[in-house]
């Protein structure tokens, strides 16, 4: 249980921040965000950096909108780089071309923003601070393209700060403080957890694992969790993972580890990503507790598919569909086809083969799979392993995938070679069940799939 | 107790070290640092960089001297930016010098073991290596100036991995597990601890406190501590503070703290600051635990002192010492003269101006003092307190200071001041009796002090 | 937190439980849960104690009631002292009335079953299971009188198992694991506790406190608990301090720490005691966090107030109620009285007026105070400090006391003086306001009160 | 690591000790302590118990050392029971014996001092200084048999309140607070613990193990402890063992627990026996932590064999020892005879015979061995395994036992076979090897032994 230790930690934080030395109080008084950032850089020392800190960021919690949009803005414009000292460095390298020369230039080039924000993380609560900046900062980008730079330096420093050794896995369950759970509650971005009752169905039962990282310098908040489902078999819907009335099996029984529920929870991290480092040490700490675990799967939604399958039915010229596939579709359009057992069966067959197609085929304009989801775990080293017609019969699953799920399987000894092959080449690695669904369909194309079965 | 966090801490990274998922094991097997380092440094993702990094490192403990060396030098020839990208930025910054093309450059201009040191930080016990690797490379600096670039980047990442927010203070006391204790034991720089006997004698008494900082990243290993003596008046002495066979006081009873030794206890981690942080904080705490306690305040040595004076007294013209004071000093050349009462009584005097010079009015070529004990304190805002004539007897105490040692004064509302003030115009605060040992010795000359008390 | 060391406690003792040592597997197996008491309690040596226990107590789990009763049965019947022993140390004392020989009568006429209760407390979980085992007993004890015997035994042994020293005192916040939060829920006794919501407004506002016993043998599981409200002033009424949308104040502005709830969990520990202490220490505990509090004082039910009253309307002579009174109170019978302000100010007084009564001169047959929450009280030397007019308009409050609450004060420099008053001569300590209550209704009669403020 | 846990209820004790509530303060300035104790026993109520009780002992610790005893005293004569009561008690009981008549038999002969300690061990400190209480007690038996008494009902309530269920193992190791270790250091009574050195050689290597008892009431105080060697094979001496520059081995190549010291921290606990469940529950934690482990046997010291020996070679007929033996004895009385090779060896023969015959047909007058650690270890269910000639050749080593040391084995399947046969027959279970011995002595004599391998 790490809550005492963050506990304790966190009251050191909190401790220290009474101890606001002498600060120049007219800066402090007035507010002024900008000329306090211009003050705390200034400091030839650190003796009163700490305070100073603080007073700006307690300063820039309590000004409205427009003043903290104006301190994003100060950050871009007035806290880059000095020209002047660049264009010096500049001569200097070109002059003397030294390692020596090229370190100054580095240091002369970088923004003075970088500095600001260690020495503002260097408050008490003043990583969480910079993470909830980041946030606000992330909703004015689209609005503000000009503020991309100061976005830059933060994801720089959070990775840094937020590096995989600084993270601390631990389990979540029905011991665990009720402050920690109610997070995850508030959280959970997959499938939704109604109340404690529904939570503890998710932590308490034998079959039922959830794990976290922590970091210590954001008390008691979970940077990203998981939750997992031990099973004899791989499962093809969630509902019945979800049952509040289902009778659990004994963990010593399971076989299948299925990984359910992923979610991110701080907004500000985003981009600085942990996901990666979670599924593979759970992987590992499962293997160690439960040797009877051979297969480690999850079962994940599949946000873009009903978007991009409206545009393919949409498009004159289908390269996924050909017109009978379409005329089928149709079916889609009709409220409750998925209670009616026939039209699901007419469906079946062209909604994965279209599937199939969407995964495998399907590109961004950078040549990535389409699908969010399937980057991440393919990104990961997984391997899409079987596509779950009616997987998820919700109104947000069928709006969002016409109902279906899909399951990628980590095999530890194949996430190194299946990484490569995703990052070096954009080879989708994908069972042969899976594969065929896509020949059934488009027999005539030629596509390329190395053999991994 | 941080002990079972960290413990825990270590088995889960322990634990993930034996993930080593699939690495390209010729390379391992013969060992080559470099050759790891650019496959770690060219990995597209994350997959297998833990496993990676922990052979770099494991590679590098396990090479011999010269293996070692050639990494290090490897790191500084091979490891810097990609000179053509710095070219190609400057091209672009000078076309249009945008904040994002300066951001570019700055990019541009990073050396690549920066990246490379962070990759090697996410390894289990990377931090740890990384503060041996620098370590070592310290020793060589001063034989391989061309390193030197190496070590400014370990300090730009350390400063980061370190900073004052990660710290956690934690008191160290009787309970404290012997693995830690050992090490204040092995670490004490200042006054010997000679075994667990005299370790207990620092520790259990109700007037004696220690603190150290920890680091989540270095296991049960404190980075600096202070001890601390709770004392009814500001004392002149060390013996009687180091007594075995002393009797305590109530802690409630105290009216003063007395800091008389602080030790940093990772010499990689040197020029990394802490010890300012730990001070102040360590005065909060104890003011909160005991609200008797007025005075906080140093017993500290004089390390410069003695081989100072030796120059002065063999200069020509000494600035500091007249001919009287030289003839007086003759008797520091006799041994035992300290415990020869009329010896010392004439040595008092003329010592105690000299000394007053040394703090006063002895400045390093960049006009600080030469004192590296008296700028740390004064750095931090302390005051210079009193001299302590005849402080320090040991032959330790006798070899570097005559037996000087002196008392520097932390008063939380001042300390914003006297930093300022000696940051910024170098000027040393003391007290009006330090001082006015200076105007006996020295009355014509011109020195501005400030009035500080 | 306890929670880690109770878990490490409990998974010690589970482990342990694996370790069945050889057993006489065929009584096991016929799981005749008398023959095994009866073997273990014969058992030369602890060889195979624990385990046999384990066996006894799964036993009697599993077995039917009747079969459970009949243990209970058994061990009024069959683990009596031996009589025939008894009579030898009747006759050796008599002889000689030595105290060995006393000793050697009082071990002779010890039932055996508290030697078997004492074994079974061995084994994993043992403790938990007795405490089950006498809840299931005092079920019966009003069918079967002669099951009374062993529930002295019970007592006994529980009342040394859980004395005092064995307890430990802790908060119950909002960072309190859930599993002890849902027991918060569902044991709350006196004002129910409808969600977790509703939890959460009596834990984590700053102005709520609880505090709970645990004992080391019954992990997770708190024995008592209270909950505390810190306030301005001395409440009146219980709605206010349970409303959903309050305003809480700072914890250090609070001068009155106001006990509104007392909730014991376990039905198997009645009768042993810990309310006095737990409330004793929780005033300790306040004034040291919070040297503010001045004031300590319950909010209470008053449950035995309507039917005591109902009774005295009845009597065709009271000498609680006149004829006035009695005619006053029909609007009792008047349903929604209580929101009829007229109606209400009407019954103030003479309802007020018999509460006086009820507290101060209602006795039960052995001349103690009627209601059970004020023997509670006074017995533990709290003063009744104030009778509160419709301080509970809930069905509850209505039903069982017409609305009616008190305030009992807790003055520690009293609490002494007052337990020995009411212990000694059953003295009703009540403050001058409520004494006054009854001056007004029944002048003629002598009352005799100590004055007490 | 309990360390926080019994620091927090210690606090909490501490704490609760503050609140001295009203005492009856003339009795407890005058300190006459029995006054103090009847006036604890007569109250009638807890409000005043905890302070009463915490002056009762306050004033025992204080007195001398007269008037300590005379507390004893009365202890002993003034808090019996009421004889008159155990008179009518006995009157009811012949008159009806009824259960209920013989419970209150039972409770009327009760000695009140029962009472009295149960009470008393409600003070903060209570356990503890009962037990210190004890330990002075058990001083004074042999000179005043009168006290026994004091002392069953002392064994009596220790062995309820240190009853198995209660005490928490830890693993003892070298991250253990070094307050607890100092404990261990100081109460290690089989080899001793000459420093933090030779402590450190003991837990700190991987090939090292040692556990504790813990009890919540007796915080920071191991009450037994077990040092364990993880060996290849069974060793034969203690000297490798403890020797300071050994190698050690990885702990999964281990096959071997060695049980080489077992130690009683508390005198006042003599009787209530713990190291029965200290090495069973060792077992099975060693067994479970490592698989490979399959051998657990001690490395004992023969603390009577010297004594005995010195009896049956001046008895005129000894059964043991013929007169070739006596003969070839008298090279013991020789110095040094232990490090002349040809010595040793015409000794080896003749007293390992006698080593066998001691261990097996040397009976107390109750016909149990004569060996007090033989005893334990038998009881428990062990089996004599081997006699070591020349396993213990320090100073104390050859005093006690020429030498001789035995190693006794815990085999957990034959536990309780063996600790049956002991208990019931007082079977000696002893190897072929060490009966082998016996025969090749005596073979004329029947010994009847069964065969246990």
């Amino acid at each position: 249980m790490p809550t005492s230790f963050f506990n304790d930690l966190l009251q050191t934080l909190t401790d220290r921040g009474r101890a606001i030395l002498g600060l120049p109080r007219d800066v402090v008084a007035r507010g002024n965000v900008v000329e306090l950032g211009e003050h705390l850089l200034s400091g030839r020392g650190e003796a009163s950096g700490v305070a100073l800190a603080r007073a700006v960021l307690d300063s820039y919690a309590a000004a409205p909108l427009a003043g903290r949009l104006s301190f994003l803005t100060a950050l871009a414009e007035r806290f880059g780089a000095d020209r002047s000292l660049v264009e010096k460095a500049i001569e200097a390298y070109r002059k003397e071309p030294s390692e020596a020369n090229l370190h100054a230039l580095h240091t002369a080039a970088e923004a003075r923003r970088q500095e600001l924000m260690r020495r503002l993380n260097l408050a008490p609560g003043g990583t969480a601070a910079l993470v909830r900046m980041r946030e606000e900062l992330l909703a004015h980008l689209s609005a503000r393209p000009d503020l991309r730079i100061v976005d830059e330096d933060f994801v720089h420093l959070f990775s840094s700060w937020f590096n995989r050794g600084f993270l601390v896995l631990k389990p979540i369950d029905w011991t665990t403080p009720a402050n920690i759970l109610e997070k995850i509650i508030r959280y959970e971005a997959v499938h939704e957890i109604r109340d404690w009752d529904d939570l503890r169905g998710r932590l308490e039962p034998p079959d039922r694992r959830c794990f976290a990282f922590f970091h210590p310098q954001l008390v008691d908040e979970p940077l990203i969790f998981v939750e997992v489902a031990l099973t004899g078999e791989i499962p093809g819907a969630i509902a019945p993972l979800l049952a509040r009335k289902r009778t659990p099996i004994a963990a010593r029984e399971a076989t299948t580890a299925v990984f359910y529920s992923i979610s991110n929870t701080q907004k500000g991290l985003a981009g600085v990503s942990f996901g990666n480092f979670l599924i593979k040490q759970v992987v590992e700490d499962l293997k160690r507790e439960l040797p009877n675990l051979k297969t480690f799967v999850t079962l994940s939604p599949v946000p873009g598919f009903a978007a991009w399958l409206k545009r393919e039915r949409q498009a004159e010229a289908s390269d996924a569909l050909d017109a009978d596939a379409k005329a089928t579709l149709r079916l889609l359009d009709e409220p409750g086809w998925h209670e009616d057992a026939e039209k699901a069966e007419r469906l079946r067959k062209v909604l994965m083969a279209a599937a199939a197609w969407y995964f495998l085929k399907a590109k961004t304009p950078k040549g990535r799979p389409v699908d969010p989801v399937a980057r991440f775990h393919l990104g990961n080293g997984a391997r899409l392993e079987r596509l779950d017609f009616l997987g998820d019969t919700s109104p947000k699953g069928l709006e969002q995938a016409h109902g279906l799920m899909v399951n990628y399987l980590y095999a530890l000894e194949d996430i190194e070679k299946n990484h490569e092959a995703f990052a070096a080449a954009g080879e989708v690695i994908a069972s042969s069940a899976v594969r065929k669904l896509l020949k059934n369909n488009a027999p005539s194309r030629a596509v390329t799939l190395i053999p991994t079965d």
